[in-house]
């Protein structure tokens, strides 16, 4: 068995890190941290996972640390950057669920979130962690970044077709909807139930934090710059991020030789399930597991396609992806702990 | 007072009338009909209207019907055409709730609601009832469509850009968002707490019956045909319709100038709220009012606008934008029995 | 016009009696307070205010305070208290939403709120806000108690079976369902949506400050101490109390008699609804209104009553109770206002 | 690999047992049938079970089922009466979703199902499939009644109470509170998310098909009649069942006692939890799991005991069960692809 320790462990992400390692047969948690919860056992704060743990959380110290196989990074941004150079020497493999390594880019890096960066270096080492792209890499990998989340629903419904040359590179458009568990288990009044409760709105519209993810990412695909409008929303729910993207096709290119492309791309790649050919993916379809479901549309048959992509915002993008990298990074098979069927109704 | 008769009023349109009528400073309802719940009081079936009405549903006969100076009919598509010539000769005024009126082309009419249309000619006489646009011809008509819920909210949302010809007419898109309550009080599956709650989804993303009313109207106020890809999604919510527009600005327009514009094409309009720049509005800071409120965004100051529009789909998509049109089609006050306060939260 | 003044409007509380007022025919409101929001549009912070107030927050000075007939504290307990004598003496009448006067035992009011009273003298007179019980002592009162929310529903809904000594006075039970706006507008991670949403909680079972009040107020009606268990739960909608109540009924008495006594007690209460026996009453059909829906049962004819109550906790269980109360103060129309009706779906 | 059959697999208990089925490690599902889907992918239906199943609805037909080791029926009640002994003489065992085994006394049955039994001597022979309570006799059976939803619910949280001997048996009360779910996946008005969503009401106070079922069991626990009142009430979320049972306390026995009691009935059960005192059980801590939490309070320390008990109705309170339950018929482990974490948030 291996061994992993989350650091950060009280939010959405950290609890269901917990969740999913609870039952992979491969790993064991050795330890969780917390500072303002240090000394406190785990299932009181989580009452779900009474039962499955008998762990306290505990000041997020390197010796602790640097006792595990791989650490996860399940905090606020800007923290993993300062302690991953000395658990990286000490051995330990990292995944860091939040966003210090996910922009190549320092200076567009700095600019969004709004602080140096603390070690650029490992930057340029970190590896991006979507497996549907980059699955030999993690392997190797010391460092992850692991994917936001609504980036990770955006690359996999694009990914395809800018692989393809298929679309035009502007004017690209992810209309995002996401749970409210996005916005983390912080006590912030735009969270309560009364204020985003039965109710719809987007946010951030002016720029949001992963635009500059996707844009970079797309571009790295495409070898060229993309031009995206993003928008994200809030929608009355506790999990879930559904992505509808417009993009203009190129000229004499037919849906179905795209639907067989998007069945080409995601063959092999189990968490990915590309719909029959104009499909609905519900988010609830994907509730609690590792499952990206994507649908291709052309309404019309005019020029705009319509791509749909669900996934779980905690899983597929946070903590199962997380997982996943972690089975690719400690050589373990790639499923193991995410054979988790969606929770429906 | 006038009198006012609902045809159909068992179920969400028809209810939300009773809700705004008995509360009405200037017209009673003499008659609701129903042929499935004849006999029955309406507070029997809807306890929220206890004590406010002693009404029992009818059976939906000329006679009954005809006594009213207006009617309402909150029926599935293809009641009113057929009862329509009758009642106006009779004398009485009519707006239906329903499409039977709403789009102009016959032709498109009837491919995309799958009948032939029983009263062409009063079609061509029928005012399309969005007041915003039609004040004057709403209070000169005998026989007014009631819009449809999402194309009143992307019509407000648009109608500024379309008329000061400050975007490119191709490649529309209206991104847009419904409450269940969008779907009806019919007992289908998917209407189920247990299938739409706490999930997310697209639906009628090949092609949607509000699709050829956006396009002919915005094509009227373009003077030429707009194209348009509309995808309607279903969001975990009772009440509420956020639509999200994206479309390609003209060179050498300036933001500040389409909010101007903005302000002052609803100056008159008591129930369109244009918000300051940079505003997200949420639906449910229109919950139970008849109010459409909107924003304008440039993102990254890019050549892509986007706007936001929300409203209650039952009022200001439907009942209340109806209650309106009978405001100034019986010369009342516009505002009348519409003055009601958004309920929030 | 009177005019009325807000002591705290940014909770919930303050915000519906705003709703409230916005649409009032005999008060206007002439300021509105909040330390932390001093200088801030009232409808930058409930844009669904927007057009309805022009309006800023201020601090509660008693300068500004006293220049009002009527002030209502929509505050935290503990402070209606410190200010009452000065505005009192300054000739301004006073209703406070919070606890500091719902309780005539200071001895008990002090061990459950965990402070000193700071003038007991003002609780001798001040009289306890339930209009269905204290309309004339209210109408002559220059202190009103407003009631708890959970209190209003269990009272009305006890209320005629202790005036006709028609149960048990030990044992009565209490279960109680509040949606989440009863924890009001704190950023508190229990009220988030991703805690409290799609689930169901008991919480403070061992002990709730609303059962001092309850068990004293029931004692008055009884002359004779009553014996209550209340169980307080958290279930996942917005707005809305459910109270079931179960109490042992006496020999010979016959559920069709009390029916009639609840229909009597209740017929000059227009806010009170007695349903038809047998009925069960949704708090939807109360939502945004300030009627009390109750109904009576004795299930399979044993002894054990049921009574059901529903009230929309922010209206009838504070903002539109409080506006009650203003009108009987005032020398208003009890119904000034409050008029409004359910909105439901 | 035991072969299994689900008959009726359309609903909300049929597709829960194929979720908890397609990872389940000792059986396999050999056949499921429908008569309105035969012919129809089960993924068609359950896009959340897509890749997990390669298998289409079938004809019910006894040849069929007669292939498996062990049927499940998850169909409407009478269905299983009807088809039982031909099963049974076919060599496989069964257990009944439905309810047409759990009533020992016919009479009562038919008065409460409104129709004969069909084979009153099965009854005779079925086995109340409560494994807490009846965990050999299960091993044993060839036919197991699994028991109802909030029966489950109820009996766990008043079984040690009984078997101590620690309460009155007259005038108990279960306040039960159930999501959505639990009214099944039929197209029904009143599960609407628009009337079910964000309001709470009681329902069936007069009487519930549970009622009988719960008071025969526990006058079998008590070997005396038990006095029960059983309030049900439906409660604005998907899954989950909170039980809140109220009971008097026989005079000089301690809370501390109780709890020692319930923590040694249970401890041989791995699927219930005995909470500390004084916690308040979630349903959300047991989303999708088949865990029952059970908490014991005395408020004020008066003589009202009172037992919080929090299941999720689909998974403890019908598929998780029957699956247990199978695993015992089977010989298998007990916990045998039950060991699922609960969903939370």
């Amino acid at each position: 068995m291996k061994k992993v320790a989350i650091v950060g462990g009280t939010g959405y992400t950290g609890v269901e890190l917990l969740r999913l390692l609870a039952r992979h047969p491969g790993v064991e948690v050795c330890a969780i941290t917390s500072r303002s919860e240090a000394g406190r056992q785990v299932a009181d704060i989580y009452p779900s996972l009474r039962g499955a743990f008998d762990l306290a959380f505990e000041e997020p110290t390197n010796a602790i640390l640097a006792q595990a196989d791989l650490v996860f990074f399940a905090t606020p941004n800007g923290v993993a950057m300062k302690q991953a150079q000395v658990l990286l020497d000490a051995g330990a493999k990292i995944i860091d669920l939040a966003a210090d390594f996910r922009i190549q880019d320092i200076g567009v890096w700095s600019k969004w979130y709004g602080m140096q960066h603390a070690c650029p270096e490992l930057v340029a080492e970190a590896v991006y962690g979507l497996p549907e792209v980059n699955k030999n890499a993690v392997a190797e990998a010391r460092l992850v970044a692991n994917p936001g989340c609504y980036p990770t629903a955006v690359q996999i419904g694009l990914l395809p077709l800018i692989e393809q040359k298929a679309i035009h590179l502007q004017h690209i458009i992810a209309d995002c909807k996401s749970g409210v568990s996005g916005a983390g288990r912080g006590a912030a009044v735009g969270s309560l139930l009364c204020e985003a409760g039965d109710s719809f709105k987007a946010y951030g519209v002016a720029g949001h934090r992963h635009l500059p993810e996707i844009k970079e990412r797309l571009g790295v695909y495409a070898s060229a710059p993309v031009g995206l409008t993003f928008v994200p929303h809030l929608t009355p729910m506790i999990r879930g991020i559904h992505a509808t993207m417009y993009a203009q096709v190129q000229a004499n290119i037919h849906l179905t030789e795209l639907q067989a492309a998007y069945e080409a791309r995601y063959a092999d790649h189990p968490f990915v399930d590309v719909m029959p050919l104009g499909s609905h993916p519900e988010t609830r379809s994907v509730r609690g597991s590792n499952i990206c479901r994507v649908a291709l549309h052309q309404p019309q048959g005019e020029d705009t396609l319509v791509v749909l992509s669900a996934i779980d915002n905690l899983v597929k993008g946070a903590a199962g992806q997380a997982v996943h990298n972690m089975n690719l990074m400690l050589g373990l098979d790639e499923k193991a702990g995410l054979e988790i069927m969606p929770l429906s109704p």
